[in-house]
């Protein structure tokens, strides 16, 4: 099986390959949010240790990556190292294979930090450069940009969207006080690190009973050049307010096969018919939503962890102890060995609060 | 109002202070569980930046840290620097003033993290040996310092023990599974540093539910020369069986003032009536318990959290998520604007859980 954090034998990381690499995962990280059904993917050219051109790739149907920094580099491409975060493609899309414009420009080595899962590239990128006698080194900074490419992956590999859960609770597990719609749990720090992510996911995704409770506007806030994300309304009935503020350009209602929707088509709403969470998200994938970002509540939380759902969670721990009140999750019903364990843990403070992340489910890979 | 980390003007503490104190923190440790109704109280003294004597007390009615770091230093303490934790004693106790004990001795210079609360010493053991001409700095490493007397300070200045409450969660706020006893939650490295609080705090409390539910030794096991905490059982009722394993030798029942205790009383267990938690507390500072490990469970941590009466808490948080679920905490009911705040946050990876600790209460001072 291929290892996208061991390099092949032979082919060894040079100390800088990791600096331009995460230059180049800085350039991806431009494109995150923007580029469904693509892959957010950044590129760096390198001569004689200096970056000479960088790219990324801004949204479906524009040139990719390469494209942009091959550009910016002109002649000084030829004997350069050129770093990509994702394979180059091989084969004829929207725009001309990146595997022939390096090879065209005369680069003399690539980098590439994971290998395309997209059946039609997957290795075959790597192969054609190889071939063009091009070095390729494979898997500097691999599980970052695995990580950052989550949401292409899910959806190429699994047909379905990368689903992030994000809540802030109490340093007791409280994320509501009894009967309180909205009581601030985490500091500013931390509503602004939410509102990066809402820029950087492709959706965002709430239950019935949070959307008539906070009617939130589920939008991005204070973020320079940010934009919002997809709303999505998981309302099995159908009963939720079809002005409810979430409800703008592109929102999609979830709901049954047979819930009377007809009010929220007037409405202009984008309605998904679905039987179960698994068809409701590959409905979703369908529109183009690579990631998703599960803002609650409890109830919807639950659903997803319940059925395996849940890929990643990022939860807020708010200094305080609050006593009653409402818990992240309420179901389901399990003994403690049996709990859904998270792997790849990071810890940050951010503010007066303490950020934890980590992943349930592995990043698709091939 | 004297502040414990700024130093008096004039008063410079040198780059090397901070050094030695923390060497007499570490000596100072080695009596933590062992001193009570006493502090735990480390010193050094150094000569020309070597260190030519340590000592530390090791229990009520032993010889004080002075002493033991004085003898072991002989003539060398002759113009030498003395790290003490707290301001040297300056009455006669059990032993003779240590202030005293210093001069005789003819260091020159004495630094002091903390000033000693008791109103007998406070201000006055820094007096005497500027009295005496030699210079004192004051409050290095002061906070750490309070920190690790806070059971000597709380005994002494609000007359009842130091409560840390503890206790390890799931990701999304569980402390154990519906209707599970005690499914482990956190890794063997929390388990350690847990029996490494056990060893260090004068007592560890328990309710009546977790003692029919669990019967838990209560003990200290794994910690190399460690020693066992009193075992302090909150039962209103006097309904726990006088039999389970916690009831060892100063074990302490504390019960309501009209319960029927007899045959926990036939059992030689220390009986303690009191009408409210306050009263408990104050009646535990009576019999020298100066800090209580709360370990549970979320009736008891509920209880004592309603009247203010956790000082401290200690949080392992498990990577995984469980769904349903018991919560560590479950009143009193209040708006989360309400929440007790934590201060002091210190998070900490341990093994593959995170521990977070923190304040509730000020550490006592004068």
């Amino acid at each position: 099986m291929y290892e996208v954090n061991a390099l092949p034998p032979g082919v060894a990381a040079l100390p800088a390959d990791e600096r331009f690499m995460t230059l180049a995962l800085e350039q991806a990280a431009r494109g995150l949010g923007r580029t469904a059904p693509n892959p957010p993917v950044g590129c760096v050219i390198v001569q004689q240790g200096t970056v000479v051109g960088r790219g990324f790739h801004p949204r479906a149907g524009e040139p990719h990556a390469e494209a942009f920094a091959l550009r910016a580099a002109g002649a000084r491409a030829r004997g350069a190292v050129a770093y990509v975060t994702l394979e180059p493609c091989s084969h004829h899309g929207r725009t001309p294979p990146c595997a022939d414009a390096l090879i065209a420009a005369g680069v003399r080595r690539v980098v590439v930090a994971a290998l395309d899962p997209n059946p039609r590239v997957s290795g075959r990128g790597v192969q054609k450069l190889r071939d063009a006698r091009i070095e390729v080194a494979l898997g500097v900074l691999g599980a970052q940009a695995e990580r950052q490419q989550a949401g292409f992956r899910s959806a190429v590999v699994r047909g379905r969207p990368w689903v992030v859960a994000k809540y802030a609770m109490t340093l007791d597990g409280k994320v509501a006080a009894p009967g309180e719609a909205n009581g601030a749990v985490s500091g500013p720090e931390a509503r602004g690190r939410t509102m990066r992510w809402r820029d950087e996911l492709d959706a965002i995704a709430v239950g019935s009973g949070t959307l008539s409770l906070d009617d939130p506007a589920l939008t991005t806030r204070g973020v320079p050049g940010g934009r919002d994300p997809r709303p999505v309304v998981f309302d099995r009935r159908a009963a939720s307010d079809p002005h409810a503020r979430a409800w703008r350009d592109g929102a999609v209602l979830v709901t049954a096969p047979d819930a009377d929707a007809a009010a929220h088509e007037a409405a202009g709403i984008t309605v998904q018919r679905a039987a179960c969470l698994p068809d409701a998200l590959r409905g979703l994938a369908d529109l183009g939503v690579g990631s998703v970002l599960l803002e609650g509540g409890p109830t919807l939380l639950s659903a997803f962890l319940a059925q395996g759902l849940v890929d990643e969670v990022r939860v807020f721990l708010a200094p305080k102890l609050l006593g009653a009140g409402l818990s992240p999750l309420s179901a389901p019903e399990r003994p403690m060995h049996g709990a859904q364990a998270v792997r790849d843990l990071r810890v940050e403070t951010l503010g007066v609060d303490v950020l934890i992340t980590g992943l349930l489910n592995d990043i698709p890979r091939i």
